[in-house]
């Protein structure tokens, strides 16, 4: 059959994009709620209008396609706008973490050779102090949110005055190819400088709608932002919540009475978020949730829920789903679909059971857990540790200007994600360690992750972070920091104790310190200072 | 920012494929049932392994990329792994209308260069009679399915037999670019040649999954095959099931007693069907669903559902979702989104808004109402006729050897459809007519639709299709043939009498004809039968 006379043609291909989600869902629901914040509430019709002025006023500042805009901004409607009316000018959206200090900005603006820079009054100090060290300073728009007191305006207008620049009827660009940069990422850049991750258009529709399928969302979810939109682009949900014409309730900050009274009001049905957020909500006394009928859905990732925090957080309506993915990867690149035979396990099972996931969201062409010389995949054993690699459409474009570290997290045709696993044989995935974080002692290797779920276990512990210390006769020991709940009485002595009991003598760590951890924008514990911290402390044992 | 550095990779751009859903429905669920077909029940796991060997003993056979492979059965397991195995083989499915007479069939199998041909014993005459005159049989494989006797076997094995030359471990070969075919649907071709309608990887991926989320179909549906896999290939079903992890369970006929029973025994949830079965459904007897506690959703399209087919089937536990679409858009394109608000209306009203649709599928990208002649959109009125127009991924390829007829359908970069309808202010469509089937009396429009729903209302009609008749005062008039309810008292002038009292009198019909109403394949009237019977029919009035 010979069909080699057909190409594409205006009718049958149109360059995957979630821009037109936005436009579908103001067509379909104009007048469904798009947007809550405060006593700001919007349509989609009104979103949409936003956006389209958005677009116009950044092509009438001189924006033009593949240009760079930058957002530096708490979780408010204008950041949401930004994911929209940049792309629809033909740019490429930067959204910077709002923890970044003066010098970090000013590496990213100008690596990201941002034109616009649309930021928050609250960051007035830091930006202010960023702009003064670059050589070109692009155009500074400021968000005015009456919410926030204090900071200052920095920029040559407000963002609503920007807005009035732009005329919505204006037409928007679409991408004229689907594999156009729609997005620019930071890492957090723990070690070094933060590396640029691009996404495309067709990545984020993609990732969008697979989002949509594998937290089975149904039709307008009303989604509470806990996850910082600059994380990558908040795992995609600003065009998720545009496709299933859902609401989205902002959220500045996260505070855990704020959050169970958005619930209530707004009666929130889906929430994704960090595990530091979970963490605050398993400490929430059961009288917050007074008045509040439903069960809320709870997207988690990052670290495996454990049995306690499951125990507590569904006992306050929540359902946690548990996900993994990674900036390179557009957010949720696997997850554990839970299937209906787990219900009855009891809750220590069924933990263990969802501390996994590893099965592909349905944007994910496809995962292997390998040996990271070889490629070689590992036995779905359960035992064998290898290294986690992703291979699909949500997979990001590559490392802005750094090409050979391009090369290298795509060595092979995967990509490598610096995360160590096991496979199970039923398919799913259990993380054991970022390969950075594994404890390498007496030529054994000790999973961190491992030795902090055994720390969690114990009821006076809040959290636990371990890291390798230097030992003169093993080479590394595992190290423990841990916060303590409030009101609980444990010392170090009784936490080496608990992990005697309930691990093999060699993983037991050999120092434990109490106290707060310290933590990064996203939440994630920086364990790089810890283990630095780790270098200059005695053995306990 | 440039990027254009940054290509696609084995890493981050795998071609868009309907055939991964089936690799991972295997991988993930390999023991979940994926196909019921009376005492048969396979797994996923199963079902790959068997694709796989379909696909390997193809390739064994001789088959190579781009070559076609036709089926003309029943809704068995056979055409449903078919929809895999041969597109796995880098090969073309085209399954046939198994309503075809021999010499349309011949016309197919050559028109397509049908290599091999999988086909159902029950259509041994019709098959063996198109294979005489073809000057280049093809390969034939006989399914030898227990629940039908008769017929005769013509080919060379049995499909167990074939499939038992293939090696379930032979690496199957997925498709090197998503443009690529990957089936092939003959349309039923009531006016002159069926034409070959081309599908691509990239529209099949796309509609599978736009099925799951207009549909809300969540985790594994069990699905009830009533569409035939051969129109448009079941509107993508095949692939969306596989997407899910559902259950497919096959069914070879439509009997209501049995879809009644299946429905009890499978516990499905979803059925999606053409409008004669709907029809059918809708008198059944409320005893047929006696033991079934749960709802179904049925997904309809073609023809509007009336207020009291709606009501009937609703109150025998199905929910009904309209959509729209016809096999150049590989199935359904646009749909009715059902708003919460409408729930509590009175049922004819309901029924009202559910006659629409017009709003695009997620996978669609553009819809328009507009003039046929000039392309511009009509007012969103709810009452000036236009042409359904319509663009995106899943939008035919191309129809296979006629390049002037499919660039006509693309004229001016949209999908003519031919469909005539009304765009509503809240931006949904309602179908008045194909243009073919406006009657044009004395200068003016009759919408057949118009008047065929207004004879719907009557209490003693089961079906009703209007055509135009000659008329020497008018040019053309309405001309009405009419199936009756069983038992049902009622004569011709009655319901012209009736029309009277609820139609402008220019579109009452000018004859009525009582009986039963000549249908396709799928169900659909055949209105160039009843207009060749009405030409030399009397005027009533």
């Amino acid at each position: 059959m010979d069909d080699a006379t057909f190409g594409p043609n205006p009718a049958n291909h149109v360059p995957l994009t979630p821009l037109t989600f936005l436009a579908h869902a103001a067509a379909v629901f104009p007048d469904r709620t798009a947007v809550v914040h405060g006593a700001i509430r919007r349509s989609w019709a009104e979103t949409y209008r936003r956006c389209r002025r958005l677009a116009s006023a950044l092509a009438r500042a001189g924006v033009r396609r593949g240009d760079t805009v930058a957002v530096m901004a708490a979780n408010t409607p204008e950041i949401y706008e930004a994911h929209f009316g940049v792309p629809m000018a033909g740019a490429v959206l930067n959204a910077i973490n709002t923890r970044f200090d003066a010098a970090t900005l000013a590496y990213v603006l100008e690596h990201g050779e941002a034109r616009i820079l649309i930021t928050d009054r609250e960051l007035s100090r830091t930006v202010a102090q960023a702009l003064t060290s670059l050589p070109r300073a692009p155009l500074v728009i400021d968000i005015d949110d009456g919410q926030v007191p204090g900071g200052e305006l920095l920029g040559a207008m407000d963002y609503e005055a920007f807005l009035a620049t732009g005329d919505p009827a204006d037409p928007w660009t679409p991408p004229a190819d689907e594999w156009e940069a729609i997005t620019l990422n930071y890492t957090s850049g723990t070690t070094g400088r933060p590396k640029g991750i691009i996404y495309h258009h067709r990545g984020a529709y993609l990732n969008a709608l697979s989002n949509l399928l594998l937290w089975n969302m149904g039709p307008h979810p009303t989604y509470l932002w806990t996850v910082p939109m600059f994380h990558c682009n908040g795992w995609c949900f600003p065009w998720t919540l545009a496709a299933a014409a859902g609401t989205n309730v902002c959220l500045r900050a996260v505070r855990v009475e704020q959050l169970f009274a958005l619930i209530r009001e707004e009666k929130v049905t889906h929430l994704s978020c960090a595990p530091v957020v979970l963490q605050a909500l398993s400490g929430a006394s059961p009288a917050l949730r007074e008045g509040i009928t439903h069960r809320v859905q709870l997207l988690t990732g990052a670290s495996a829920p454990t049995p306690g925090t499951i125990e507590s957080v569904e006992r306050l309506g929540f359902e946690i789903t548990h996900g993994y993915g990674l900036t390179e990867s557009y957010g949720a690149a696997t997850y554990c679909p839970w299937r209906p035979e787990w219900d009855a396990l009891p809750v220590a099972e069924r933990a263990r059971l969802k501390a996994r996931q590893g099965v592909p969201s349905p944007a994910l062409e496809a995962l292997m857990v390998a040996d990271p010389a070889t490629l070689a995949p590992v036995p779905r054993d359960g035992l064998t540790v290898g290294e986690i690699f992703l291979r699909g459409n949500t997979i990001m474009k590559g490392y802005l200007k750094s090409p050979a570290a391009t090369d290298e997290a795509f060595a092979g045709g995967w990509l490598h994600t610096g995360d160590l696993a096991v496979w199970h044989p039923d398919g799913y995935v259990e993380i054991r360690d970022r390969s950075k974080d594994i404890i390498i002692s007496g030529g054994e290797n000790i999973s961190s992750l491992e030795v902090e779920s055994v720390l969690q276990r114990h009821p006076a512990v809040l959290e636990a972070a371990v890291v390798a210390q230097p030992d003169p006769k093993w080479g590394e020991s595992p190290c423990a920091f841990v916060a303590v709940r409030d009101g609980a009485d444990v010392d170090e002595r009784e936490i080496v104790a608990f992990c005697r009991r309930h691990l093999a003598h060699y993983k037991v760590p050999k120092s434990v310190v109490l106290g707060p951890l310290p933590k990064s924008a996203t939440g994630k514990v920086q364990k790089e200072a810890l283990r630095e911290r780790a270098r200059s402390l005695p053995l306990l044992i």
